[in-house]
């Protein structure tokens, strides 16, 4: 075999990365997430998947003074206050010192069935304002369902999706989406995972009646990454990631 | 890495709580169920759904001067009193004192299925009814099925869900919601678990011959809760949850 | 923990019983199906559902008296006759001494099609026709199948078997409905077991080449039960239950 | 628990059984087929199917004096006769001595689609004719997928199943139908396992490699039977199940 | 048991078989192909369908002197010349000689979904052809979806099938027609193994890591086989199959 | 048996392959992808394909001189350039060298869906542009699954691929074109791995929590090959296969 490395122009350059801030996620990202780029969050009902999102913004907010913009298209505000108050996180302070900005979209299914094909634009307008107004630099989507689940079409979904994130990407925000489990893929429409730059995986299992839960990072265009699956604990101090497995790939 | 929370503003603030009164239950729950939200509590035929939503009524009637409300879909409120009497419940006493109230409701397939849209305003005027009459703190609702079978477009059922959901938030009752179990999600639609701010799933399985019912917290939106699976019995003293595999994860 | 018990008002009153008469089942359901109420009794091709309905009837027309209606869907009379012939069991006698009546009714898939909703109303009047003429206290509809598989909407058909539980109920009769297995649900349709008050499992189950058939209580609203596999046998004393794991819960 | 058997007027009749001939298979049927009614012969591509029926036709003609029909939808009576001439069944001379009569139907799926539903009777007709020809007893249907592939509705596919089936007996004669499998279901469609008097599956199945045939008798109403699954060889004497599990439940 | 078969008049014919004159093949079906007649070859893709179907016409060209028609409904001659080179063996010389032929047909799906049936009788003017101009024995059709991927109803399917195998028939040459494995059946439709007189199954499956390729006679018409699985190699020689576990039912 | 091998003609002429570069793939394909022909890469979300196939152009660029085309119909150019360079790839430099061409497609669903029928021929143009440009040898498509989403006819999908892979070979490039894995089949449809001459399957797999990356060569029209799975790794020096499984089964 020839030695090939030599001969190509090689200037390792890493992808700019953004922290979380969470516990051993920052250590098998190698990093954080890809900065100014979307991460797909996914996972079943109850897995952590909004905690982790949300706990990205605060932290975002508060160790690393990047404002951000949590988009809530079910729950409201006040709901959402009271469910991290528990982990002694204070929206509401964080809310009056601008460093996050919490807003709920409600998308009315008729409103895109009856269209025929979902118009964007006007989320894309709103989404702009909110993160102009306290100049975020993190925006979070909870869940990405709400928005596509009134369309049946894979073509039209993909290239949806493709328009948000392309959008996203144009905003210079480091976003995470939240989406469900599928039945037989890694999403709904198991079409998400594929148009993501990076996908992480929140899983809760049962074996032999204790539960576990595990976080895998399924992908990460640009980067290497720990690419086990790592248990994580949601305490009083968040999430934590435990990469005792880690075994590294790359640079 | 860095010592994060000493920079977030911690104010530990526990979710408020309803406690059922549920052996072994409230200890899973670290004190109840979520007050004035929404829980789903989700299984098969027979895992005793009905059964653990009745019961968190009497309690709540007879131990925390609770009074509440009990919406049957399909059982008639003779078939339900005379069900609970082998667990020494008596349903007519309670409802002659006022501290529980059953109704049920006859919900006609093709009414909401020639309009195309189902109207819930109907049965909130009547779900408002029933509980302003005896000034309830909890309802059951038993079971969403009947209510939303008629509808098939997933983000039409999904906005209906949350429109009631929402409802019964203003109305500040604490609410049980059963739900039926489906092929391969926790319930029909595979919907209901997302939307839902806390998930108790029930199960009842065989075994090499032997039968054994299992109780899990699937999710619990604002607070940690022990998520293991845990065996139940159901005895004249009613549901009995055995929490000896707990491992507390919170505060 | 409060002990709990003492504050409700404790007047435990076991649900009326239907005896039986069929060796061990009696035991497990502690005395025998719901009086008055509908029992849905499950399984595959083969696994002895009409044998089970018919036992039923013939022992309570000997045994305790009660006079039963046979509703065969599929069957003729002469058929049913000849089949449990080989039992001992004499339906011509039992017939001429008015203990059981047999009768024969042909759904035409193509008449509740072309209506689009089935009307039970015909068949409630030929179902009271027969229960009068013998003063019948048990009743077996045999397959449920026949009359439902004409309808495709859910909500439909839970609706039309409501109405056909709840009208056997104004009757006072004690009944059980034979159904088919689903492919991943008990019954095919995944209603009937919700619906049901008591839902009894038959299951032929081949292990290592050797068949073996089992049956289970899935559900018995009202009424503790034994809730494990039990094995049983179809020899020429009918259908014989081996309560030999049996393990009791309740009062 | 009460001696039941004393009460109920007890006398024993055996259905009355048709012999096949075939080495193992009456002993473990108990006698045979249920004499003139049908049974259902089940079980993928190359399990033997044909080669039963035709068998059962053989030995019917040749050692019980009982002339037969086959009636094929796929094969030409050349073929038919080619393919079993390597076990050493000459069935050019038992044509020859009216003792079995091959009958190839060619069935045109338009036409019973245009129709919308299919009509029986031109089917009846012709089975009458070839039936009534050489005095025929026994009866084979070759397959009945063929019949019923044109139709989709569960309930017009039973209703019609159960006609054809009625038929038969009103003939006299005791048929044997082949049926294809399923992918979860015994047959197909799911049904005509449950509207068959007598079900025999045959199964091919790999383990390590190794090839064993299997049969069973998944159901015989009003008759007990062996219900394990017994091995059997097809060889140049034809088929030969081995009852060697058997363990007799009935008189 | 009475010896039945001193009755049956006996003159065991074999059936007349072509040799593949593939290496261990002609011992599992003990002699090869059935003459005259179709056999389905299926499997997943990469597991040799194609390569078997054309060393059957090599081997029949070269040893047995049966000159053989190749109809490729998706390669083109020249890439199936090209394919097969690495074997060792020229289609262009044999070709030449006249000893094989090699036609390409391209079905436009749009054709036949206009007209709503597919038309087979220009196929069959054109196999016709084919086969009469070198006086062909054999034929590969290869695949079968090509040609019926454009039906969708069973009915229709299964009829034109076999119309397709009798016309084969009719014609006198020994055929292969290759078919794709489907989800849970041996084909994509589930019909044409039972349409078939003969039936090859091929299986390239990982075990820990390594592959092995396996064949399995699943059904032949009128004859006994081999019907275990058998490991097999492709290699320079063409494919070798291994009778190892070989073990006859014949005589 | 008889010596067969003797009487075949035999020139054993290897089909022409083209190296990729990539550590270990050319040793289990034997000096690479077949030349001039389209190879499917499939798998899952996360497992590689894209970076195999751009180290395949890249490779090939800068270590056998044959410039390449990359068709993103998903990432832009500048996000492909980003991802690559920590690989220590300089996609601008190779650009601006014209050994590299990347080309951001983009497909309107709508387009292909108001037409009925999807055009090629646009794709044709513009894909022989990019490959004359430069005179290219190598090409990508990334991925196929979004120029055909918007199809749903298996019997036109597979006629469209069967004409983009027959326009590839006219132009005589070597290409991969990328593919998204199916929920029981190597792609979505299922149908492309038949209609490819290569088939490249990678996975990313849990087992006991610990991710292990594995490749296998489905199929390789033409060609022996190693067929098990090979486990691969991706370090900064791109995608490296371990072929120490590896059991030569050709010349």
């Amino acid at each position: 075999m020839i030695e090939l490395n030599s001969k190509i122009p090689s200037k390792h350059k890493e992808l700019p990365k953004c922290s979380t801030g969470i516990n051993g996620l920052d250590e098998i990202t190698k990093g954080g997430l890809p900065k100014a780029r979307p991460t797909l969050v996914c996972g079943t009902a109850g897995c952590g998947k909004t905690l982790l999102a949300m706990e990205f913004l605060v932290r975002g907010a508060v160790q690393y003074n990047e404002p951000g913009v949590f988009i809530a298209f079910e729950e409201t505000p006040e709901e959402l206050t009271e469910n991290v108050a528990s982990l002694g996180w204070d929206l509401k302070q964080l809310s009056a010192e601008n460093k996050i900005s919490i807003d709920h979209i409600h998308i009315d299914p008729e409103e895109f069935q009856e269209v025929g094909e979902y118009d964007l634009e006007a989320l894309f307008i709103r989404l702009g304002c909110a993160i102009d107004q306290i100049g975020a630099k993190r925006i979070v989507l909870d869940t990405i369902e709400v928005l596509f689940s009134g369309l049946s079409n894979a073509a039209i979904i993909r290239s949806e999706l493709r328009r948000l994130f392309r959008w996203l990407k144009t905003k210079g925000v480091t976003a995470i989406i939240t989406a469900e489990r599928g039945d037989s893929s890694l999403t709904r429409q198991g079409l998400e995972e594929y148009v993501s730059d990076c996908v992480i995986r929140l899983d809760q299992r049962i074996e032999e009646e204790v539960s576990t839960r595990r976080l895998q990072i399924i992908k990460y265009r640009g980067s290497s990454h720990g690419s086990n699956e790592y248990p994580f604990l949601i305490s009083e101090n968040g999430i934590s990631v435990m990469p005792h497995y880690f075994c590294g790939f790359g640079p």
